[in-house]
């Protein structure tokens, strides 16, 4: 496994585009692109729970069914969610505008859309938009399109690595977006309506693996990586993954339970949460990326329910960016998230520091030294309910004065 | 029903104090009260469902239930909370002192505390207060007590009317503090555990009542006020509140479903929701009192979780701030509530304003026009799934700078 953070190395067949077509009004923002492989690729994905899905994800879920895609059209600067007829109108407009430009069938093409909610698209500036971008195709061109897809994110979340099957060599790059409304909890289309951002990533491949397969590998990254993440427990309209696997490594396709398609699962696991991290890293006016590990619950389910309550709760992330371990905040959200304990056996640890042990503080000193971990841009905060085996882990990221400030006039 | 908001009558039989014992550094706050009725009265009173009870929760839990009590102690700047075994043979020592100082059985005393989480009481200090505040008690001191439970307030909070059951005339005084850390869902003690702030609440009222009726009738107004507030969605380890009528009113005990019951009932929850709303009023750094009004839910229990989904969204809570009317949030979280609803059927109103008709967005002048309503400190939100009879509302404040100023370093 290499890791190869900023430059990616090219994916054989995939190329990528990036342009400024007007969705955003400065025009030193892009705001459309493409990815598109040489050949039909197969294709797993999986999409956001929320009930009221963006016309993009609806076409998306039904379109990844057939498991073969070769290019996914991208925009920022408006959602397209909540548009209605229209919005469906404009989504399958897009895939047919790409498939035309790029000469294939528009049922291999998916769409994905971020940015403002209820404004139906400008159809006339993402035409155009489309044209320049399948002009530009480029194998080199990855962070074009991963800026391209850019809302508030400060910075591009581009991640890579290679691993081998026998002698054969593969790559792995994936690129995303995502800074507010985030609380992914992605599903196949598959699957019914799970529990609970925008998020959006995209990974490609040159390993040959089938679209069940991939489909089943992804579903397990997916749920260990972004579905474990949350910025503001607001779960978006528009949330996409999606990887595409075009073969053109040459191997023969992995089958699901051989040690080569655990290492590539894990080659996977490492980039999609390289970049899940760097979505919580640039969560709206985030200074702290916070692990919520808990362990001892009853049962795993009731660990999420811990980690969620605490990794929401706003005491909690304010104290999180006043670098305050204040103990008793996390002690009241573990009280109230419906996981049964003894709060007398408890123990709370902040990094190494055990601050709490069995319900109660332990010297003013270890609060100093809890203190000093939590001035590190990330850490993890360690809740041992000792009741049963249930363990589970999400991050999550401080509250500040700067979420407000991004969210109190977004649209003005 | 009279409203007299700011200087309530004297409920007779009923008597007041409010020190400052040193709990907190600063000496002009007043940290440590009594309620003390002079005759054993009826109560009633309901409590925090968060499993990491406070002490004083504890004791009080079992005290209520013999439906008798004539004094209550509070004290403010520490809560008592996580503080194990000590914390409730201190909550005991309390009453007990309190007793003594009154001359009546310790059975009889209850004790609520609010403040800081996980630090012993000052018992020293404590004890010197509960002496002091014994020989303060006044019929005119119901504010002093107010003032003694605050802790982030900004403002006392006490609400009075007066009622009458035939010629006989009656008082109905309540005070209570809360800002932070509120999203009560409170319960009588001899119920499970329930769903989901530190509020704190005490009624007084010289109206003859049993204990049982009184607990009915308080039960549903503590849901259909307290328990519809949010600010943070943080609930607290020691949300308590308490009703004492001790029957001096010389009427003959009200049976539950008279006449007299209902118009009781009314008067009580004039008062409740009074106190309740000026809580989500100083709701730490609010601006604005929300009201989320969900209507055509499949039922009721749809109807709160859409409710309290789009209440506590942190991105529909910064809008508020801002004044915008950014739709869009409100219908994601809609989306991640859990309830059905077919997206594409949904009015939302800002005021008398319908901002979304059916799924899609109104006219931009309507936008303008919703801008307008959330100028106003208080407003109504109205969600209208047409999907069936379900309605529930709920009152929630803004999210802004001021939350996370007082939060970040609250210890410090």
């Amino acid at each position: 496994m290499e890791n190869n953070n900023n430059i990616p190395p090219p994916v054989r067949g995939f190329k990528y585009s990036g342009v400024h077509c007007g969705i955003k009004d400065n025009p030193n923002k892009l705001d459309l692109g493409i990815i598109y492989s040489e050949i039909p690729s197969q294709i797993a994905g999986s999409f956001t729970t929320n009930r009221a899905k963006a016309a993009p994800v609806i076409l998306g879920e039904k379109r990844i069914k057939k498991g073969l895609a070769q290019a996914v059209v991208v925009n920022s600067g408006n959602a397209n969610a909540c548009t209605g007829p229209l919005g469906l109108q404009n989504a399958q407009e897009m895939t047919e505008d790409a498939a035309h430009a790029l000469k294939i069938s528009p049922e291999l093409v998916l769409v994905s859309s971020t940015g403002k909610i209820g404004i139906p698209l400008p159809m006339e500036k993402v035409r155009n938009g489309i044209r320049q971008a399948a002009s530009l195709l480029d194998s080199q061109s990855v962070s074009q399109t991963a800026q391209a897809i850019m809302t508030t994110d400060k910075f591009i979340k581009i991640h890579a690595v290679s691993g081998s099957v026998g002698k054969i060599r593969y790559q792995i790059v994936g690129f995303g977006k995502g800074a507010g409304m985030i609380e992914p909890q992605m599903r196949p289309p598959t699957r019914g309506w799970g529990r609970h951002a925008t998020m959006l990533a995209y990974f490609m491949t040159d390993l040959a693996v089938g679209a069940k397969v991939l489909q089943t590998i992804f579903n397990r990254v997916v749920d260990l990586t972004f579905n474990r993440i949350t910025v503001d427990g607001d779960m978006s309209t528009n949330d996409t993954a999606l990887i595409m696997a075009n073969g053109l490594a040459g191997n023969r396709p992995l089958s699901l339970n051989s040690p080569e398609a655990k290492a590539f699962e894990r080659c996977l696991e490492e980039v999609a949460l390289s970049l899940a991290l760097k979505m919580v890293e640039d969560g709206e006016g985030a200074t702290k990326v916070v692990q919520i590990l808990v362990k001892g619950a009853k049962n795993e389910k009731e660990a999420r329910k811990v980690a969620y309550a605490v990794g929401r709760s706003p005491l909690v992330k304010t104290s999180f960016f006043g670098q305050d371990p204040n103990w008793g905040r996390i002690l009241a959200a573990i009280g109230y998230s419906g996981a049964t304990f003894d709060p007398s056996r408890v123990d709370i640890y902040y990094g190494p520091v055990r601050i709490v042990a069995s319900g109660v503080a332990t010297t003013l000193e270890d609060d100093e030294k809890a203190h000093e971990v939590m001035k590190n841009p990330t850490f993890t905060v360690t809740l041992d309910l000792k009741k049963g085996k249930g363990t589970f882990r999400i991050w999550t990221s401080d509250l500040n004065y700067d979420y407000v400030k991004l969210n109190a006039e977004y649209r003005t």
